[in-house]
């Protein structure tokens, strides 16, 4: 964790390979030396080998010179003021570890560059509301204390730091114990980040900062260190152990998580997305309960649903057209009893009142989610630092510098003058060409999976249906193996558009990092959205609805007939195709891709250290350092997979729940553990990340409002178009005779005169046959009695009316209630924003004290000077002294005094 | 303009009236004297009256607390810095003005508080795009140059100063030529303002600032100078001067606005108002175009349109049912050939092609308001400004702070001891339910008056059609007649609304101002779009909705049936309501209200300054000096005004669009004007504003992107409820014979059997009476032959699902299109935003350089005792010269050098 005087802590390690050929050590030039390898007590000279004067392999060329800029650089870091130590190179090849250490005038420098806000001396009370919401907030955290997490508060609760942005020039604002810790780690290895990424080296093309060289593979590795180990036996505590014991397990599964902690530990951005993934899971639970219930609900009143008890009635007897040409048999209308009462679990009206819950509900959390952001921000000093923020992330990617370099270079004699610092719109069109086709191809891709599945479920069925013994359970067997074939597709396509979209991105060759992780963001998102939702989508709006009707039967690839739902309705087979694919994709992404693939490649490293065992030190493997032990773990990669699995689990929670009101609890259940395991994770496998400042979760807020509202017309659409909801409300209000729904199935039932059959349509060997004259098929067609038989009815359209007005109304209703929730609920806690304002009002006057007492202490002349040369003090008769004793009065007095000295 | 002096300026005035009572000249305690009246030359003692022990009556006792109260006042100003100056009180009574002149040291100290970005010594270039650009650029300029005002740049146009938060200890950064004119005049008053906002008055109830003592009556006025008078003769330019000549004259009506120099005059605030409504204005001009095509195009076809020929082609002769009960005959559809030939001009398909226009137009506008906005915000240095312009808007209200006293006092004695500094819920229960009432009862009011006007019309009608000499036109009467009662209650209801808006708010008791104007503005606009709206919305959606059919009409008040739209359909009743009272209300509204009543103010002031000349000065009256005139004018009361009258008449162009292709021209129209009526009433009949200093335009962004969003639906259900648009498209696609709109007026007119008409409601003396067995009537029903006569056809059920199945489609494509529009222009222009992290990455450059320079001058002493008690020194072995000519080269060099010396 030091330097070898065991003094300077190591704040960032970077890592690179070195390899010697035999005996030509290849130092090129001789007179450049390292000449500082500060570690102190050994102060060796490096200079071990002889100058090699044989001639250079191509390898050893390269080797070379990456050598020569690693000193470049290093020499210019410690221009900039680092302190650096390494190992020798002492073997043929091997890692080398340039451990580097900010003193403190870099940090306070640095921490003035970016306007840190560091806590000053003032401190004060933070308010907690009435005397009333004292006493609940008082009971609540009693109740709540067994969930709270067993990690030491960095203070009061109730008081905070004012703070302020770091100023060299202020330093008596601040409460400055001890310099080598009043930068915690985290911000000591953010600032000696900054100074990495913006250090050029000119031997290796000019190229800026840290980023590139890693790119160019002169360096390998750049991570700041862990703070020890997270399972060390004893009791010595460090963050790192704290957060594996309190947070990182699943034995704490039911404790709040320590954010502040986590932002401590790992900075803001990581600390905002485990804030926003327990705000999320907390959020699941009521709409979880509620989930339950409505179940429940269809459950409880399954028996007294009519038109599922009509079409059980055996004496109904409605005799059905034939399901496939040929070899279906005319059929009873109550052998389909059960799928008719299971679908009525999900169709019922409490879904209805479901969605419009689901749809306020997503509006609710990003609200509340809004909110919490605010409240963070304030307590982690992140208001105002929008400007700091930005510019960490504008450095230019080493691609884009590479690419405008080989276009100068190109253009060098063309004498273009103006446009050859940057890319463009010319230079960028093949790469966006690719793109479009890409996506396009990738979408069709997709769809053709979906079309193909289809296809499958078609054939088999009327190949399962020519077989008698198989006929019986050909609805089941062909949707669930069309369904795990889907799931199969959607998990490997979802790897492959990862993979995809990455290299896309980079074919593009955005100019910052942001405009990197948006626009990748941005496309895996469409690409894995169109992956899950595609094969959903068709069963809620497009399956059944090209059926023809009998007699007219529309037919696809030479006789097979377009499939039918089943009689219970879509929403049945829409529930089953949601469950299979939300839950296995949670289960088996959880449990091969985040737990099975870490650990295969833990061991696959594993092995083949053990196969290359002769340059291991083993000094170092019995006592190896924690760089040695960080740079064995995987490096950091980003949150973008793991706010991209949320984000999808979001849409299957909001988009089709008026299919399926559990989808909540099954997210519930599986985000419990998804928190420790990306926990464990952050904290066991990953090398610690850049502690990157940021205020908000950026472009994901503007996705997941995008599903949120997207979610309002989707839920409108299943209901009035997948489900039966509207055409019982029809029924009941205009063709009922009593009200009721009783003769309900009779009225969606079409009649159909079978001598109209097609010449061999008819069913063979049929029980039926002799007495059957009429078969009945789920439309709203004319009879065949009627002048225009098989047109749609009146009644068809009536319905189609109410299902269109009712898309309408709720669209516009749910989409009004939530401007109106997001308007009602402010967008900065009120308390926060108090809790701002008296900040900012404590902090002037803070400022004025200690100004004012600082003018006391040193002398005047300097001051004098300064605010010499007004001629207007002479019109100054009386100063007299201030009268009220409030804080203006004071101010006000204390700024007089100043400008009288 | 200035003091007695003639050096130091006047940056504010305060104005009170001072009444003497005979001898008694009350001075209350003499020992008070007010010092510090720095009119140098003069130095009169105001105690000229003799102290005064007669005992004073309440007026005068009222008098003298307010003069105690000033007294204090003026002597916190002096303790904070100001220097006043004021004229004796030398008659009766009369009005004093206190000058106020702020020197140098304050104006550093409140500039260095408020964070005011001053320019520094710094400039660099503005790049403008590529080469084209560049060409282009120049082209454009040169083209635009007489449309340009003829306004002194402050600089050179393509250079900008490096701008900086002013602070006194980085004096060496700005280019200060003179103090005086360092800071302009608006940057002053500003911060004079401040100071008056935040200084205490303990006598005054220990109230706070310059708003509760005018609440309070104890000044009468605070204001900043103009810079001279407008219509001065003689070549003296000044800013007022300049903004007349060049902006406030309708003269200049073709030219674009001097808005950096409106910011200069009146702060960011109106300027912000007056960018707003110039980019709105050249906005309305390509709309303006596009309308005026599309009405020609209903103009060009109306010859070819089906529908109409065959309602005036003779040979037809649809026989119709009466419109009215007896009095009424039978009337041929061909008489109504008029309105149906003019009812096409604007329900034709362009219309509906226009209104997706509009929609997109709408998205474009906010959008690309929100990219000037940042333009202006960047070249106004208004980047980050947020914290301090939210702490000036803060304060508390007067008479919230009074309300809180007051409610302290009542609660003394119960001992409430946490919520006795702030209103609680139930404080404010009274009030909230207050507004809550007069809200509904006032949108009750409108409601009714609107059901008024329909009653005026069925019962006018009713009465017109017994006369057969009224007859012919009664159709023509009543809508005219209404249409402009409509308008009149209208303009009446406006202003009764908005003042009962801001009454209603101020019971309200909101804590700051700015909560004030946002409760003030979404009450005004919900009102004021009520009223303006809801005849509109009358005719579009219900009327001729409600009428039943012939047989079994609807009646109100006994036996007057529902007012039915002309045949032609109720599209051009909406027209012709939306144009007059669009068109009404913005000729009344601009030559009554805005230019009208402040010439009779100003003439009755006239008048009543003549009727009491006793007190008048005539050596002032001769040379009046600044503020004596500014005084005569009337006070700012802020820019709510002029926003709604635009915000209502962006409704008007953007919600009924597709029934009124016209309004944009209207509007482009009325704009043009608006623009100069609004600068000449800023320039010359207003006192100054005081600067504010502001981001955006605030909520009234809100409500034009809400409207924007409103209108999508609105259209929507106008295209497809009230035009014909879809009956056609549904005729022609799907009961066409040959696919053309032949047989269409057939088609849409139902079957009555006139034998089935009610007794005594069959018309007398018909003409038609022998030979009409049935008459048509427009409507959807089965004809009187069918099973079930009368009852909606399958034509009506699929005509409505066509309706609403267009309405989903149109709101949900133009909501994605504008969603799309809104993603695809980015908020910040390219440009600006180049230019800010251009401008940040100079900052950084030309601070370390100038901190560098200040180092070499200054001694080295502090230096080293500030950086001192680093122990790690003494590892830097060597401090090699940096190599890199970049600019990070150079910055970590100086830096470096910095920490070394």
């Amino acid at each position: 964790m030091h330097f070898h005087d065991n003094q300077r802590k190591v704040d960032y390690v970077l890592a690179y390979h070195y390899r010697k050929r035999g005996a030509h050590l290849g130092h090129g030039s001789p007179g450049h030396s390292l000449a500082v390898i500060s570690n102190g007590e050994t102060g060796k000279e490096r200079q071990a080998g002889g100058p090699g004067d044989i001639e250079l392999g191509p390898l050893d060329a390269l080797e070379e010179q990456r050598r020569e800029q690693r000193e470049e650089f290093e020499s210019n870091l410690m221009a900039a003021g680092l302190e650096l130590e390494k190992d020798l190179e002492s073997k043929n090849q091997g890692s080398v570890f340039v451990r580097i250490h900010a003193p403190w005038q870099v940090l306070a420098r640095e921490a003035e560059f970016l306007k840190i806000k560091v806590p000053t001396k003032k401190m004060y009370e933070i308010k907690a509301g009435g005397s009333i919401a004292k006493k609940f907030n008082a009971v609540l955290q009693k109740l709540s204390s067994p969930l709270q997490p067993k990690v030491p508060e960095h203070s009061n609760n109730r008081m905070k730091n004012l703070s302020y942005p770091f100023s060299r020039e202020k330093m008596y604002l601040y409460n400055i114990q001890e310099k080598d810790s009043f930068f915690d780690n985290a911000t000591r290895s953010r600032i000696v980040h900054e100074i990495l990424k913006r250090t050029a080296c000119s031997r290796a093309n000019n190229t800026m900062g840290i980023n590139s060289l890693i790119a160019n593979n002169i360096y390998e590795a750049a991570y700041p260190l862990h703070d020890g180990e997270y399972d060390s036996p004893g009791d010595d505590m460090n963050d790192r152990k704290l957060l594996y014991q309190e947070w990182a397990r699943y034995g704490v599964f039911y404790k709040f998580q320590p954010i502040d902690l986590i932002r401590k530990y790992f900075g803001e951005k990581i600390g905002l997305y485990f804030a926003w993934l327990g705000l999320y899971t907390s959020f699941l639970i009521p709409s979880s309960v509620i989930g339950v219930i409505v179940f429940l609900y269809g459950c409880a009143t399954i028996e007294e649903d009519i038109p599922s008890k009509e079409m059980c009635d055996q004496q109904n007897a409605f005799t059905m057209c034939p399901l496939c040409d040929k070899s279906c048999d005319y059929w009873n209308l109550s052998s389909a009893c059960g799928t008719a009462r299971a679908s009525h679990l999900f169709d019922n009206p409490a879904t209805v009142f479901f969605s419009i819950f689901m749809a306020l509900w997503a509006t609710m959390f990003l609200e509340n989610w809004k909110r919490l952001q605010m409240r963070l921000g304030y307590f982690w000093d992140l208001t105002g630092i929008e400007e700091e923020e930005v510019s960490s992330l504008e450095h230019s990617r080493p691609e884009y510098e590479t690419k405008v370099r080989e276009k100068m270079l190109k253009e060098n004699d063309k004498s273009v003058d103006d446009d050859e610092d940057k890319l463009t719109w010319k230079d960028r069109f093949p790469g966006y060409l690719m793109n479009f086709a890409s996506i396009l191809f990738m979408i069709t891709l997709t769809f053709s999976i979906v079309f193909g599945v289809i296809v499958y479920r078609i054939t088999t069925a009327a190949a399962l249906s020519l077989n008698k013994a198989t006929r019986s359970n050909v609805r089941v067997t062909v949707t669930a193996t069309a369904v795990i074939i889907n799931l199969v597709v959607i998990l490997i396509l979802d790897e492959i558009y990862g993979a995809v979209a990455k290299w896309l991105t980079k074919i593009e060759v955005p100019k910052t990092e942001q405009t990197f992780e948006e626009r990748l963001i941005l496309k895996a998102f469409l690409l894995k959205f169109v992956n899950a939702y595609s094969p959903i989508f068709y069963v809620a709006f497009f399956k059944g609805r090209f059926v023809g009707r009998p007699g007219s039967y529309v037919y696809v690839f030479d006789g097979y007939r377009m499939e039918e739902c089943a009689p219970g309705g879509c929403l049945m087979e829409l529930c089953i195709q949601l469950s299979i694919i939300m839950l296995g994709k949670q289960l088996i992404q959880n449990n091969i891709f985040e737990i099975g693939v870490p650990k295969l490649k833990k061991l696959f490293r594993k092995l083949k250290d053990e196969t290359e065992p002769g340059e291991a030190d083993p000094e170092h493997s019995k006592h190896p350092e924690q760089w040695d032990l960080d740079y064995s773990l995987e490096p950091y990669t980003g949150l973008t997979p793991e706010y991209m699995e949320m984000i999808i689990q979001f849409g299957f929670v909001t988009l089709f729940v008026a299919s399926f009101p559990l989808a909540p609890v099954f997210a519930l259940l599986n985000n419990v553990i998804e928190v420790r395991l990306d926990a464990k994770k952050f904290v066991t496998e990953l090398r610690r990340p850049d502690a990157v400042r940021t205020k908000d979760i950026g472009i994901w807020f503007d996705i997941l409002s995008g599903i949120g509202k997207f979610s309002v017309i989707i839920n409108a659409f299943v209901i009035a178009v997948t489900s039966d909801f509207i055409p019982r409300l029809v029924y009941q209000y205009s063709y009922s005779h009593n009200g009721t729904l009783h003769g309900f199935v009779n009225h969606t039932l079409s009649f159909f005169n079978v001598s109209q059959l097609k010449e061999g349509t008819q069913p063979e060997n049929s029980q039926f046959d002799q007495e059957v004259q009429f078969c009945r098929f789920k439309d709203y067609r004319e009879p065949p009695w009627a002048p225009n038989p098989y047109e749609f009815s009146k009644q068809y359209w009536s319905v189609l009316s109410a299902r269109l007005a009712f898309v309408i109304i709720f669209q516009n209703l749910v989409m009004f209630m939530s401007v109106l929730v997001d308007w009602m609920i402010p967008d900065i806690p009120t308390d926060i924003s108090d809790q701002i304002k008296k900040e900012k009002s404590l902090l002037v006057d803070f400022f004025l004290k200690e100004e004012h007492e600082k003018l006391k202490l040193t002398d005047e002349p300097a001051q004098r000077s300064q605010g010499g040369g007004d001629r207007s003090r002479r019109s100054r008769a009386t100063s007299s002294a201030p009268s009220g004793p409030s804080p203006t009065g004071s101010r006000a007095s204390s700024a007089s005094q100043h400008t009288n000295v």
